[in-house]
């Protein structure tokens, strides 16, 4: 009864030039231009021969090798061709997607740059002057996916953002279509109004009393915390918006030595020099030492400088470690410091009655960040900056540009949010959070983060005892981080020392070499401080499961075996 | 023959009950499970009963009332209730896409802040705790899209960004779905390599040697102008990045009075000083005078301040004016000034053989900013920062991570981006803009831009003469702006003064109040200088035909009629 493809299932490649969509039939074609891309689909495929009872597709190509860009959309009779073009990627897209959960495809393909650069079959990265076919576009989307990564496969554990979750795919795709901007309501009303409610329900888990404050999405995390150094100059000494750095005395900021980053770039682009942030000490399990801060800006204060800013993380990169954010904050108050909590990584677990508890203290922060796009599996980009005080966001960044923001719309301009941000132009990153949120719910994303932190229990019970580990930072993990060392057989009998150190420091990259080019899992090494290379193990992709920990350590096992 | 729906072709909230694909068939679906989107859509399509010779679709529902987020993949069985789901978004965002090119069609459906928040019938903004049916999801994106803005109406010019190119919407689906991060080659190395090639293409069409330099895509021009302050400011002071601004001497930089108010925000975040920068006298045509520029570099020499950039805008936000780059330059170089062209706006104009000299002298400058969003009609977001001397923006934003930035990975690191970024994370904005400039090739966007500033000329030619209508600056558009008053006939006559000025000031708002709340078209309005409020008018769609320029003109005369 069905008409049946003469082409292996998968072969997406092969079952291109076996669309369904017909080319050339004009009149048929003209019939349908008001009719929907289900049925349009649909009308194509029972216009089937159906003599003898049998029905078969008519296997007329599609022919893209004769179509062109300028044959789609806003072209004369460019309805058709644009369905039959949309169709096709969306082919290719949800073939993606159902491979990403199968467990028998591969993580990866790896290449290295020369060879992707040099050509593969029939894909090649230069650009012409002249026109590819939609046959070659389709070929390039497929082959561009073909040789990425996988990054929502259940065994892709290298980042702290991972995992494809199909609601905020859907988010994606339509906020992609809508193709607008978030600096006015003008443009973005809709979104505009669900980044508000979605920042003020944010600014209640935090516990900011009715969810008051401010705040923006911005695009990542090391915006966010580069917003909440600037907000924070400006609460204390608004006068360096207009008359420059010189305007303050010289300022010191506090952060731990297992920050992210971002805090110091932001020390170097903002005018403060990396100097001047310090770099506080830390417990065996990462957390920042509370006697240090307090110490460090006694000396600070003592050389005439001005402490201005600490930034307290909720979930370090690394470690996963949560600062002691209440002790923070009283060495704050009594010093007139601004506290800033990252919680970039950490923030999430705010969503979860069960481990929220690793935040306390969070509502007596002066500003938070918080990415939906870790934690929560929200796709990139979705980082949000939570300001406690109202008014310093516009304050510090408004430059009231008139072609933009006129005060003479009909509608209430308090509503454009474009003069809070350092870009002009933004990004879309709320509607597929929204529409995760509505989807899931509360309680979803309480379930999603108390499920990632089970695994990571579960993979340090695992390991702890387990011969060939030794893991790096003391006791259960805080977040889904879990630090280990595996060491292969051959290192086991060789005593501490130096050899052993250099010897144990190539075998996570040799590993994760291996992992690559067999495609069957990532995860991530790095080394810290005087500590030799060591495996970090996260978890924020909630398609994976038990099993799939138990691979990842087999696989180590395997590829580590004789090293 | 066909299956019929009973309902009106168009109404795809209807449609969507009447989903193709069925629910409860579990043996057919495990039969699926191998099969791509298009088979399982004909499958579905196919199992019609076909006795009595006709064929008819099982019209069961696709019940997404009883369909939770939780059971799409990875849910156990989640393949086919995630397939259907993703269909019906499809399904929603192509009939919007159809929409958007069909001009019987409103440009929007305008709602204030109020009525949108209070809630419109079956769409609520608010969040809560439960999770909502996947029906209620997909009514949510309908409604999302419902109270939006089409900006790729063919009728809607109200910002530089604007159109819906189908191939750039297929790319940005693309990179939806692979949800990746630029940061490392490890994990984007496909879209790493597209990055570094395009870039190189760029700065092959700035005319740097070879293709020389270096760069990067950043969230949006304000952030690429900000990423050129910062290198300037490294390269001559690079003790600046460890030290902060107190290790510089007071410096200063310049820009026209009609630049985009980016410059300013990024004097003000890094610690410049707004006051330090110098706003450029213009001529009538919005142009910086050079000699304008050299008399306040001499003049701050004179006060010991250290004049250090310098920006030439190719396109300025309201007038679409070029600055003169090469004399620009040559102050630069007398006075060893880092000389940026901000072509947000106006660098597209590169790819047109006949338009590309207004940017002539645009190979001295040292950075570049250029926006493939604006008038390249690339999607939201998509915008690049070039410079010409390789290492600077590693070097003045490098802080080397090692959990991120491993030296000791297998493949050659220098293709791992992230170091040069004051972000982290990073979006991937290439793949579409990649995609479309194989799609259409060089000679694409040169129509595309060339046709656009055809169709502003024919504006020009139709209003200058007409009565009712006064331009704003001088002679022909140089860019796609073209800015005019509307005098409707009620002010002809009044005497050139203070009573007119006032009432004029207040047309524009009112008749562009009226556009939305009629929802025909939507085109921008400003004040500038001691200038009121006159329309802006700029073309960067490619769906706009002269005939929408005339519609633009009938709407403004009628809904100004009585003004």
């Amino acid at each position: 009864m069905y008409g049946e493809c003469n082409h292996p299932a998968d072969s997406s490649a092969s079952c291109n030039r076996l669309g369904f969509l017909q080319k050339n039939n004009s009149l048929e074609e003209r019939g349908m231009m008001g009719s929907s891309f289900k049925e349009r689909a649909s009308k194509n495929l029972l216009s089937c021969d159906n003599t003898g009872g049998d029905a078969h597709f008519r296997r007329t190509e599609n022919d893209f090798s004769n179509m062109y860009a300028r044959d789609l959309l806003p072209a004369k009779n460019g309805e058709e061709p644009t369905m039959q073009f949309l169709l096709e990627v969306v082919e290719i897209l949800t073939t993606y997607v159902r491979k990403t959960f199968d467990r028998s495809t591969k993580v990866l393909d790896f290449h290295h740059p020369h060879q992707l650069l040099e050509g593969m079959e029939g894909f090649n990265l230069e650009l012409s002057d002249q026109p590819e076919s939609l046959e070659q576009i389709l070929v390039d989307c497929r082959d561009t996916l073909k040789y990425g990564v996988r990054t929502g496969h259940p065994r892709f554990f290298n980042q702290l953002s991972t995992g494809l979750d199909i609601v905020g795919l859907a988010g994606e795709w339509l906020t992609s279509t809508a193709n607008t901007n978030m600096f006015t309501y003008e443009i973005a009303p809709v979104f505009v109004l669900m980044e508000q409610l979605t920042l003020k329900k944010m600014r209640e888990m935090v516990g900011w009393p009715n969810g008051e404050g401010d705040g923006i999405f911005s695009p990542g995390g090391a915006i966010s915390n580069m917003y909440s150094v600037m907000i924070a100059r400006y609460k204390y000494f608004p006068e360096v918006k207009t008359k420059g750095m010189s305007a303050a005395p010289r300022l010191v900021l506090f952060t731990s030595e297992h920050s992210h980053y971002s805090i110091k770039k932001a020390c170097a682009a903002l005018g403060f020099g990396t100097e001047n942030l310090i770099l506080l000490s830390t417990d065996k399990r990462g957390r920042v030492i509370p006697a240090d801060l307090e110490a460090k800006v006694i000396e600070a204060k003592q050389k005439g400088y001005v402490p201005m800013f600490v930034n307290a993380t909720a979930g370090t990169t690394v470690y996963g470690a949560f600062d002691p954010i209440n002790e923070i904050a009283d060495i704050c108050e009594k010093y007139n410091m601004w506290l800033h909590v990252d919680g970039a990584w950490g923030g999430g677990l705010l969503m979860s009655r069960k481990h929220r508890h690793k935040l306390n203290g969070v509502e007596r922060a002066n500003s938070v960040t918080w990415n939906p796009h870790k934690m929560m599996g929200v796709p990139l980009q979705c980082s949000a900056v939570l300001v406690r005080e109202r008014g310093l966001l516009q304050g510090c960044n408004s430059m009231c540009a008139g072609y933009l923001f006129q005060p003479d719309k009909q509608y209430d301009t308090s509503y454009d949010t474009g003069d809070k941000a350092i870009q002009c132009g933004r990004h879309v990153d709320i509607f597929k959070f929204w529409l995760m949120w509505k989807a899931k719910g509360t309680v979803g994303f309480e379930h999603h983060i108390d499920k990632c932190l089970d695994l990571s229990g579960y993979l340090y019970d695992k390991i702890k005892n387990r011969e060939g580990y030794e893991l790096v930072s003391e006791g259960e993990p805080q977040h889904t981080n879990v630090c280990f060392w595996y060491i292969p057989p051959g290192l086991r009998g060789l005593p501490d020392g130096q050899e052993r150190q250099e010897r144990l420091h190539k075998v996570a990259p040799k590993i994760k070499a291996m992992m690559m080019e067999s495609g069957t899992t990532m995860v991530g090494y790095q080394p810290q401080g005087d500590k030799v290379n060591f495996f970090r193990m996260v978890i924020s992709n909630h398609a994976a499961t038990r099993s799939d920990i138990d691979f990842l350590i087999e696989e180590i096992e395997r590829l580590g075996l004789d090293l």
